[in-house]
């Protein structure tokens, strides 16, 4: 007989919908292979939320979120609770956080994911905000109170990068990091070396809803400066803000600086590298660079990203690919809940 | 306080060597990251097998081992014990099994692993030969008895396989497998594509060590069909032995036909592939295929190695490195010893 998890879900817009949607999909599936059965009780967003401890289905309440934008006459309906109410009162096991980022404050994510550890919740969260400027603090408070913080759709959707860290190298030194953590200004790059004009690439990939109307944060790194604070200070034991990262974007980067490198056999992407330097310390830097052919990010083409880790005891180990679109984000968070549940000894 | 774990090891050869001596290389890290102080309690060779309780000191008794051939004059000898004695009679934690494989019988491995998980003791092997044609027997002898069966250097050594597909993986359906298993036939096909003819590619690979005199497991795609078979049975929920795998080698594949794809921008790589069926069947094949630029597997160059999921709601996933030498079975198999070890939720 299949384990309960009761689950809460703040933040509903695309990420949150499509991670309930999974919920149904993957249910017979996660039943058999993890003992697991998913129960959503609960949908915290920012003006009203629903709450029933029996369970919501969660197809129905995506599709009615979708109609009326609301939850407007839901039997469930507690019209005076944002998110933060709800993961007050909810008697979860697990918070799947996926609100808007606020980068600057991590708010209001924040205070969701305090108050979720804080009664002993574990939290799988989409959203980097709060982790930005308190990793230390949440990781600390989830450790205290025994239970599971991941992060695996913050750190870069459905790339394995935390994870691949945590399992996949478990006993390595991680001696540096290499990623092309940021689709947008990746697709854009391998337009250029197609020929296009940075502005020509820009404009391809905004109508293709690729890059946002204002793509700052994007192609000035910060978006993989974000990211690569957040797997070194999870992967690395650093203790990295964005600002310690030294940040170089793409923008107006000469088209045939591009086409030379690509001339030369050569592929320029923008990399998030993190290394450790001989004092134990570790820094970090954002910026365009030519990989020569054989690097094994070099082939990471179009909007795809990837992330290489050189370790110790097993040389560099890379990975590649993972859908970016909400659904990816949302099998993510489906993978967090379950890995908060499975040990590496069968059942 | 760390957790005593107590470790025997089966087999020192390179790799069992490696791996204690890993132990001692990472004996501060693992207790601080993990909590746990892995401690050598037993190793068994053919001939004899050393047993202390309170420990064995392992750089120390793997270059006594190097110097002699044997435990000669060692107070913890078994002179009468091999492998299978060791295993029945110590109080172990972990058994790590680093035998030769004999791929036909997969003895004495079989033995120790059935011995090992009877008694209740967690098994992380770097050894093929049993789970060949014993995969779901032993693998449902693991559940029974509550223990770990980790199976990470049998399956590619370093190069991260069956944890990606269990946990970065988890929550999705896995709808193909696609690999460059075997670096000693991508070795050559590397080669190749420089220009040289099979026969030369081969004797550079062998002068270089990276193939054997026999070169036949390698270069007709045993190998790769049992490794495939291992990975799709873990992660694909498979039945396969290696002779429902199809196989192709790359014996006297024409020099100029490797050109002629490298000249269209395709690379030929002797691929292993499962794919699920209409019928829920899984089918494996191993054959050399000339895969575009863009495939990620492409760019796996030389003696690497890299291993591609098809996933239905992550999209690929491409995982591409890890030391292929006795050192980086050695830290696969860390891995998995301390995986048994770690739940999702910290200390």
């Amino acid at each position: 007989v299949a384990r309960r998890i009761r689950v809460v879900v703040c933040g509903f817009g695309r990420v949150g919908r499509s991670f309930v949607r999974l919920l149904d999909d993957t249910r017979a599936r996660v039943e058999r292979s993890h003992g697991l059965a998913l129960d959503l009780i609960g949908v915290g967003e920012l003006a009203a939320s629903l709450l029933d401890a029996s369970g919501l289905p969660p197809a129905e309440t995506a599709a009615l979120y979708e109609t009326t934008r609301g939850f407007a006459g839901h039997p469930a309906l507690r019209p005076d609770w944002r998110g933060l109410e709800l993961v007050r009162e909810a008697e979860a096991d697990v918070l799947v956080e996926t609100t808007p980022t606020d980068i600057r404050t991590g708010e209001p994510a924040l205070g969701h994911i305090r108050t979720a550890l804080g009664r002993r919740m574990h939290v799988a969260s989409a959203n980097k905000g709060p982790f930005i400027r308190h990793y230390r603090e949440l990781r600390e408070l989830a450790a205290k109170q025994g239970v599971a913080l991941k992060l695996s759709a913050a750190a870069a959707a459905a790339l394995p990068t935390l994870d691949v860290a945590e399992t996949c190298l478990a006993g390595t030194e991680i001696l540096a990091i290499e990623g092309v953590l940021n689709g947008t200004s990746n697709f854009i790059l391998t337009r250029m070396r197609a020929g296009h004009a940075y502005a020509a690439a820009l404009g391809e990939a905004q109508r293709l809803g690729i890059a946002e109307p204002d793509p700052t944060l994007d192609v000035e790194g910060y978006d993989t400066a974000n990211k690569l604070a957040l797997i070194a200070n999870a992967a690395m034991d650093a203790d990295l803000v964005p600002e310690d990262v030294e940040r170089v974007g793409i923008t107006g980067l000469p088209a045939d600086m591009v086409r030379a490198a690509a001339a030369d056999g050569r592929m320029v992407r923008l990399v998030g590298r993190a290394t450790r330097d001989g004092d134990g310390r570790v820094r970090a830097r954002v910026a365009p660079e030519a990989l020569p052919a054989d690097h094994p990010l070099a082939s990471v083409d179009g909007a795809e990203k990837g992330i290489s880790y050189v370790t110790d005891t097993m040389h560099r180990v890379t990975v590649v690919g993972g859908k970016s679109d909400p659904r990816g984000a949302a099998a993510a968070l489906l993978k967090d809940v379950l890995n908060i549940y499975r040990g590496a000894i069968p059942r």
